[in-house]
């Protein structure tokens, strides 16, 4: 706010930050931790890089920053080590191509940022298994397999935290699964996938197509040159996955919820959207939903997708790469958290943070995912919410009757009408809001919808959330 | 957002809720944290609850729905007992008025809800030097003696949390202590005062005057009879103190920081705000200045008080008695916290969740106010920003050149000149932007301005914050 902020370099500020992280922490290292007064002994806790990438490298300039810390950076891997390695760090740093090097050392935690499953996971319980504790980064890692790693390091009496791997820098993870533990949590929602949120900003700002916003997004380096992980949906999912057993006890596979792609949403989407006082977003949603008829049944509802929200609300307000995470609950109604959920230094903060959290805990059992979360009786990708239809359609007479008589069948009402002029009747693009209906029962109505002969392309619908 | 909200006393919500936290929580119970062992075993954590108003009354409420997890209440004080017990809590609850049973009983853990400093601080040092850890949501308390307590916690190898003394059930210290350790901070700035944000959101939407506003508040329970700690930014600040010592490691007492009333707000404020894309909320802000001249002193300038924020940024979205906290890091840039900062459930969730860290802990260090934060070597209000002055003056010509004639002789540039038509000339109101000067300098130049003799009532000088 004020225009003061400090420059990146400032002593004072480095200074300070390891007198304050050194007061905070009273280390006791993994190995030392069944001695109870060991926890007023400031140690350091030796740290082991794997991977040296964009995130790496913004991890190993903090640690190198706060040397003075609780923290020492001992050991990067990454394969052809003498190509990256970087005179800028302490000579003290062992550089290694072989994994064993890490494993083998005398580290107290493993970092791992190679992203993937596989070497990733297999490194992970090797560190585990040597006794280490683990920070990761690896959402793909963590939705497959978060909960068999936490009984593994809860088994040897190390920890594995993964704040990093949902939202980057935001603080997600820890303040739903820590902060808001007294809650009984039962809605998760979010904006997680900075690339789509940068692509319908951008779509929304500039009146850009799908294509040309990816081609920009590309050139920028906010999305890669296969950006199918994060516009269909699966990226985004991989987190939702990990916030569903973090907030809400229920543990899922990715692969058991709904992902659509944002690749269907046209600019002429957002014109629309906008006279409905609406934005599109790439909304990700998990929610426990308790039915009066079967009220022991869990049953979740989740899905990845584009959405109509509100042009004033929260999530819209999230431009360019930002992320954000609402949980909801019972007591504490809707906490918000959001920032920049991607990118190296944001992503190293989080990866640092739970350095510290590893550091200041002092070896006591993880509060990581829970153990025996609940696997849910049933899953769908179902809400019950108002919708959005874009039809492009060679015009005729009849074509508004048709439609809703089909809507009628299954008992869905019709809200309104938009056509926007300047359309030719080759290729007449109008919209239909729906009013409050089950989207299973919708999906139905658009099967048969979708035969009618006067379209130019497939109907496109949109659940519309409100906040 | 779906329409399925569950409700509230749903049997299969509580069930799994229960589930999950007692596999989530191995306890080791604070007196036991000597054995390594023990923190495999899910043992209760025994609490007991000092107070029992609105929160505490929410406290019992949560711990008593989730009472086969590791938390168990099992003592009440409150003055006159008899007239607050309830049946509704299982009958093994001790209920007393006598602070002995407490500080004597085989509680674990004390929850100070008494609020002020006396006798709460007392009755807080008793339960740490009779070796039971404490969860507090006094905010009175902890800026105030905040660091001699939690050193107190260390010596005796306790622990004392106070998640709720900021921002209610916002996980806003955990958040920015733990969630963003790994960044430098260098700003906080937050609105922590649902009163002042109900007044001013209030006074925003119907053009109500401050009194009429005030007196809404108070009719709906959302501002005391007594409303000048909330509407002088008293309250506000000693959570600034708290957020500042958590996020950015300086100490600083509560008198050290400027605080400004919301009283001086009219509703042609927000007429003219509006002219300007901008709103009116209490804003609480501190921040860590750099100087190039002097990089080692640590110079912090922070403050309470009623500012212009943009329409469209987050802080102006807080509608209501809802807060947010936002902390700007060197690496991690803005990150944001946002939700229901008090009441009784929101606060009651951030009480239970510290328990929960407690129970979860198996009596770590706790990661709390760094022990050695740094005192400041200077502390101002002043911030280098856009202001707005609102002047009330008996018209005549020449009062324009008389201002802007002391502005310039203290280099102050005017940005706009504002007059809404309608007022009469004996008390003629009419605003003035400045272009961004030191606070400091426009008080210098205010004082003389003030001196001249068309004003009706006092100028109003508000700082113009950007996002």
């Amino acid at each position: 706010m004020a225009k003061s902020r400090p420059s990146k370099r400032a002593n004072s500020k480095r200074g300070s930050k390891a007198a304050t992280a050194k007061a905070r922490v009273a280390v006791a290292p993994a190995r030392a931790k069944t001695s109870a007064a060991v926890n007023q002994q400031p140690l350091q806790l030796k740290v082991a890089l794997l991977g040296y990438g964009t995130v790496g490298r913004s991890v190993a300039r903090i640690l190198s920053q706060n040397s003075g810390g609780p923290l020492r950076l001992t050991h990067i891997y990454n394969r052809n080590v003498a190509r990256k390695k970087n005179d800028s760090l302490p000579a003290s740093i062992h550089w290694t191509e072989r994994i064993e090097d890490v494993l083998g050392s005398d580290a107290d935690v493993v970092v791992e940022l190679i992203g993937g499953l596989d070497p990733a996971g297999d490194f992970v319980r090797r560190a585990l298994n040597a006794g280490k504790s683990v920070v990761t980064a690896n959402k793909l890692l963590i939705s497959e397999c978060g909960p068999e790693l936490v009984d593994l390091a809860r088994s040897k009496g190390r920890r594995i935290e993964f704040g990093a791997s949902v939202a980057g820098g935001i603080p997600a993870i820890i303040g739903i699964q820590e902060g808001l533990a007294g809650d009984n949590l039962y809605r998760i929602a979010g904006i997680l996938n900075g690339t789509c949120n940068y692509i319908l900003t951008r779509m929304e700002a500039i009146g850009a197509s799908f294509q040309s916003a990816l081609k920009e997004a590309q050139e920028l380096g906010f999305a890669e040159a296969d950006p199918s992980s994060d516009v269909d949906g699966i990226d985004a999912r991989a987190k939702l996955v990990i916030l569903t057993q973090a907030g809400l006890g229920l543990r899922v596979r990715a692969e058991q919820i709904v992902a659509r792609p944002i690749t269907t949403i046209a600019s002429v989407d957002f014109m629309y959207a906008r006279d409905l006082d609406c934005t599109i977003r790439q909304i990700s949603l998990a929610e426990r939903i308790v039915s009066a008829a079967a009220p022991r049944r869990a049953k979740l509802a989740g899905a990845v997708q584009p959405a109509l929200i509100p042009s004033d609300s929260l999530m819209a307000h999230a431009q360019g790469s930002q992320n954000i995470v609402t949980a909801f609950g019972e007591y504490s109604g809707r906490t918000v958290f959001s920032g920049f959920g991607a990118g190296g230094d944001p992503t190293a903060v989080a990866v640092v943070s739970d350095l510290y959290a590893i550091a200041r805990s002092a070896g006591a059992t993880p509060g990581a995912l829970p153990k025996s979360a609940k696997v849910p009786d049933e899953i769908s990708g179902d809400f019950t919410v108002p919708h959005y239809l874009r039809f492009v359609v060679k015009d005729r007479p009849g074509i508004v009757a048709a439609l809703a008589t089909i809507l009628a069948k299954y008992g869905i009402s019709i809200d309104a009408l938009l056509q926007k002029p300047g359309f030719p009747h080759s290729a007449l693009s109008f919209v239909m809001t729906l009013e409050s209906c089950d989207s299973a029962e919708l999906n139905r109505a658009l099967a048969e919808i979708t035969r009618l002969d006067f379209h130019v392309e497939p109907p496109l619908c949109l659940p519309i959330f409100s906040e």
